[in-house]
């Protein structure tokens, strides 16, 4: 089976918040979490050390400045980053911003997206955030560029 | 009350796995998870974006090199990176590897741990390994000095 990672010209261009050097930055599904981000390596690789020690620096300052931008255009209690790759293993972030409003967040959200999976009105209910997704995708892009955030293309 | 991260000296000696210039790992409760780390900030902050640019690329290349010796040491089929922070605001990676034989290797290790919290032999199942800890810890140590780790007092 081809990585669906490394397809991400298959991907709804809506749904491409930014192009990195290293990495492009996707607007999730949980949008209940506003702004949470997938960002994907451009390199396909397991673990971070695999990539060459250059690359991976790169592509960790770009995951940075991808928090930053969602905790300037979101201003969650807390974000969490993480890198599982459990089920796909192409190196990509879960960026998650937390609310301080969210009744579960104390905990990781991997236990929502759980029940999510077992009941439509729960899935529902963590899609859907209270603005539109091109407006979050279009709050994000103002954020990077605003701190000239390098893109491959710019 | 006091960040509980910020007082590292209150931790068992035996815990402490590897001293690095910029963070200080200890092994992990879960060694289920065979390796389980988490590597905590010298410098309290919040998020990555607030570190200085210097601390921050070291600090992640810490963590990186402590995945590495994980997976040298006890070869997991993947590495779970993750930074949340949700009840402690203190940076620290939780490093947990992932083996094929955990029934549920596709998923993040929080619903585990959550069923855990309810359930005493749950509990006992997912602090347990086939090692002892003191072993872990050697085994740790071992891969960080083949990969020349620098400590602050080497």
């Amino acid at each position: 089976m081809p990585c669906p990672l490394c397809n991400l010209d298959a991907r709804p261009a809506d749904d491409i918040v930014w192009q990195f050097p290293h990495s492009v930055a996707l607007l999730g599904p949980w949008q209940y979490y506003t702004g949470y981000c997938i960002l994907v390596s451009r390199t396909h690789a397991v673990e971070l050390f695999h990539l060459p020690d250059e690359v991976r620096t790169a592509f960790l300052e770009e995951m940075t400045t991808l928090t930053r931008a969602i905790a300037d255009a979101f201003s969650p209690r807390k974000l969490n980053c993480e890198l599982l790759g459990n089920q796909v293993p192409h190196l990509h972030w879960h960026l998650f911003p937390r609310g301080a409003d969210d009744p579960d967040t104390l905990k990781a959200v991997w236990l929502a997206l759980d029940r999510a999976d077992r009941d439509e009105s729960e899935k529902k209910r963590l899609q859907t955030s209270a603005l539109p997704r091109s407006e979050i995708v279009a709050r994000l892009r103002t954020k990077l560029k605003e701190m000239k955030a390098s893109e491959p293309e710019a």
